[in-house]
C-alpha cells in the first residue's frame, strides 16, 4: 500500500474558488485511495459548497480572507496574513500537508511561497516549469513567468531544477535540456542566453544545446530553459494560437449546412482530437526551488483543470522533488563541479 | 492606369530557388499589369528554370555568387559581393528597382541592406515587421528577430515604424499599438518595457498599453512591439503550436476507418480552414527603417509564398513606406514631440 500523501488546497482563489476545487477534490479522493485533501478557506462557504458530502480523508481549515487576483504581492505579505493562500502554504511549512496547489494569484503566491517555506540552498529564485503538448509527448518548460531578466547563473539553475524535476517526477532518465534561444546556431541570442550556453554546455546536464519555440511542440526536448519574459510570452502566445485555430475549425464547421453536416460526422473524431491538446490535462504548474511543494493551478481552471493540478502536486510528493532538486544543486551548483 | 512598379528578385536565395521564385514571378505577372520584375541570379541556371517563357516585363540581372543559410552576416558583406542578395539589394539602391524581396539568410540580408541602402534619419536599427492571422483579421509584429538586447527607446521607433507601415500599406486609421509583455498591469515586465511603456504613452500614437502573447492572436490590437528575442520566440512558438495541432488533427482523422471516412466527409470544410490559417498566406516580412523596401521571405516558401511576398513589396511600393516613415519619426521622434 502506498503511503497517505496530504495536499492542502487553496479552495478560494481562482476564477470559481470552491466550485471548481471541491468537485476536483471529489473525484481525486475516489481515484487515489492514499490521498487525503485539506480543503483552506472561509468554512461557511465551504460548507455551503459541499452540501453534506463527507469523506474520512477530507478535512477542513479555515481561513478568513481571500487573496484578489489583481492585488500587489507585496501588500498580500503584508495584510492577508489569514488568506487562504497563506494558510494553504503554512501547512506545508508545518507538515501538516506536504504540498498545496493554489490557482490564486501568480505574484502573491511566488512571494508567499518564497517568504514562508524559504529557499533551498543555493538557489536564488524560484521559477515556473509546466507541461506542454508536444508532437512526442510533453516538453516542459521553465520559467514562466516568474523571474523577468535573470541572468546567465539563473538559467543554469534553471536547467539544473527541471532536469531533476522531469527525471524524478516524469521518469525520464537523463532528460534533454535545451537553451531557448533564436536560432541554432552559437553567435544568436542575446548576452545572457549566450552565456548561460557556456554554463549549461559545461555542466553535467544532457545539455542539447540551443532550441527554437517551434520546437517545444515539435519534441526532441524534454526540458525547456528560458527567461520567466520570454518564456510566459511564448506560454501566451501559444494559448492564443490554440484558440484562433479552434475559432476558425468551429466557424468553417458551421458556415453552411454542409459545414453543420460534415460537423455530425466529424464530432467523435474532433473530440478525439480535443482531448489530445485540451489544455486542462496539463494544467499545474510547480513552483521549484522552494523547501516545499508549491503547485499553480491556472485561474480560470475548472474541476477537470484544477484535479490536473492535485495530480502534479502528488507526483512531486511521491517523488520527493525538493530532496532529490537539493542534492542535485549541491553536487551541480556548488564547489568545482559547476565547470 | 497604376504606374509601373519595379521590384528585384533574389532568385537563388531560400531551400527552393528558382523552383519557388520564377512560378511566383509569373503568377505575379499575370495578375498585375503594372508590374515589372528584374530575376537577379545565375544567368544559365535562371534560364533553365525559365525554360523558353519570356515576358516583356521580366528581366534578368546576372549574379555570380549566392549566400548560403548558414553564411555569417559579417563573412557575406566582405566577400559576397557579387551574391544575388546583394545585387538585388543593389537594384533598390540605384533606383532601377523600387523594392527587393529575397528568402535568403536574415542576417546577412539585414547586413547586407543596411549597408547597401543606409537608415532612415533618427532610426538606428532596423525592425522586422509582419502579418499574423487573428481572429478579427491580422495583427502586425515587430520585431521578430533583428534585435535583441532592445532600449526602450529602440521599442519606441519600432512603436512609429510600425504605426506607420500598417496606417500607410493596410489603410488603417491610427492602428492600436501594444506592447508585449507578462501581464496587463503597470508594475509587471522587464525594464526596458517599463520605460518603453512611458515613452510610448507620451507619443502621438494610438497606444493601448501592455498586451500579452495571446493577443496578437485574439485581436484588439493592430500593431503589437516586441524585441527581437521575444518577438522571435513568440513567432516561432506559434508556429509550432499551428504544426502539432495539425498533427492531431490528422493522425485524429486517420486513426481508424470512421475518422477516415469522415475525413472524406470534412474535407471541404477542412480545406477552407486550413486556407484561413495557411501560413504562405502570411509570407512576406517587412525590413522596416531603411530607405529603400526589403521583404524578407519565408527560407522555405514554395511559390504561393513567394508571391505573396511579392505582394507586401508592391503594397510597400505604392504607398511609399519608408518615405511616410521618414516624416512619421521627423515628427515624432525628433525634437520636443517626443514626449
Amino acid at each position: 500500500m502506498s503511503k497517505t500523501v496530504s495536499i492542502a488546497l487553496d479552495a478560494m482563489s481562482g476564477d470559481l474558488g470552491p466550485a471548481s476545487v471541491i468537485p476536483a477534490a471529489r473525484e481525486m479522493l475516489v481515484a487515489h485511495p492514499q490521498l487525503r485533501l485539506i480543503l483552506v478557506g472561509d468554512e461557511d462557504v465551504l460548507k455551503q459548497h459541499l452540501d453534506g458530502y463527507r469523506n474520512s480523508r477530507l478535512s477542513l481549515q479555515h481561513a478568513s480572507e481571500v487573496v484578489a487576483m489583481d492585488e500587489s504581492p507585496a501588500k498580500v505579505l503584508r495584510l492577508k496574513k489569514d488568506s487562504s493562500m497563506r494558510v494553504a502554504i503554512n501547512l506545508v511549512k508545518s507538515g501538516e500537508a506536504a504540498a498545496c496547489v493554489s490557482a490564486g494569484n501568480t505574484g502573491a503566491l511566488m512571494a508567499t511561497a518564497r517568504f514562508v517555506l524559504k529557499m533551498l540552498p543555493n538557489i536564488d529564485r524560484p521559477a515556473i516549469i509546466t507541461a506542454l503538448p508536444s508532437i512526442e509527448g510533453r516538453t516542459f518548460v521553465l520559467d514562466l513567468g516568474a523571474n523577468v531578466d535573470c541572468s546567465a547563473e539563473h538559467l543554469l539553475q534553471f536547467g539544473v531544477m527541471g532536469s531533476e524535476r522531469v527525471e524524478a517526477a516524469e521518469g525520464i532518465a537523463a532528460p534533454r535540456v535545451g537553451l531557448l534561444n533564436i536560432g541554432e546556431e552559437d553567435t544568436k541570442g542575446n548576452e545572457q542566453v549566450k552565456q548561460a550556453h557556456q554554463l549549461l554546455s559545461a555542466s553535467h546536464l544532457n545539455y542539447i544545446g540551443f532550441v527554437e519555440g517551434n520546437d517545444v511542440y515539435k519534441g526532441g526536448v524534454d526540458v525547456v530553459v528560458s527567461d520567466g519574459f520570454v518564456g510566459n510570452v511564448a506560454l501566451k502566445t501559444a494559448e492564443g494560437v490554440a484558440k484562433m485555430i479552434s475559432h476558425n475549425l468551429k466557424a468553417a464547421f458551421k458556415a453552411n449546412l454542409y459545414g453543420r453536416l460534415a460537423a455530425l460526422v466529424a464530432l467523435p473524431v474532433l473530440k478525439n482530437f480535443r482531448r489530445k491538446i485540451d489544455p486542462r490535462r496539463y494544467n499545474g504548474a510547480s513552483l521549484l526551488g522552494l523547501k516545499g511543494i508549491v503547485v499553480k493551478s491556472h485561474g480560470g481552471a475548472d474541476a477537470l483543470a484544477f484535479a490536473n493540478a492535485i495530480g502534479v502536486a502528488m507526483r512531486e510528493v511521491e517523488h520527493n522533488v525538493p530532496n532529490r532538486i537539493a542534492q542535485r544543486v549541491a553536487g551541480h551548483l556548488s564547489g568545482e563541479s559547476k565547470l
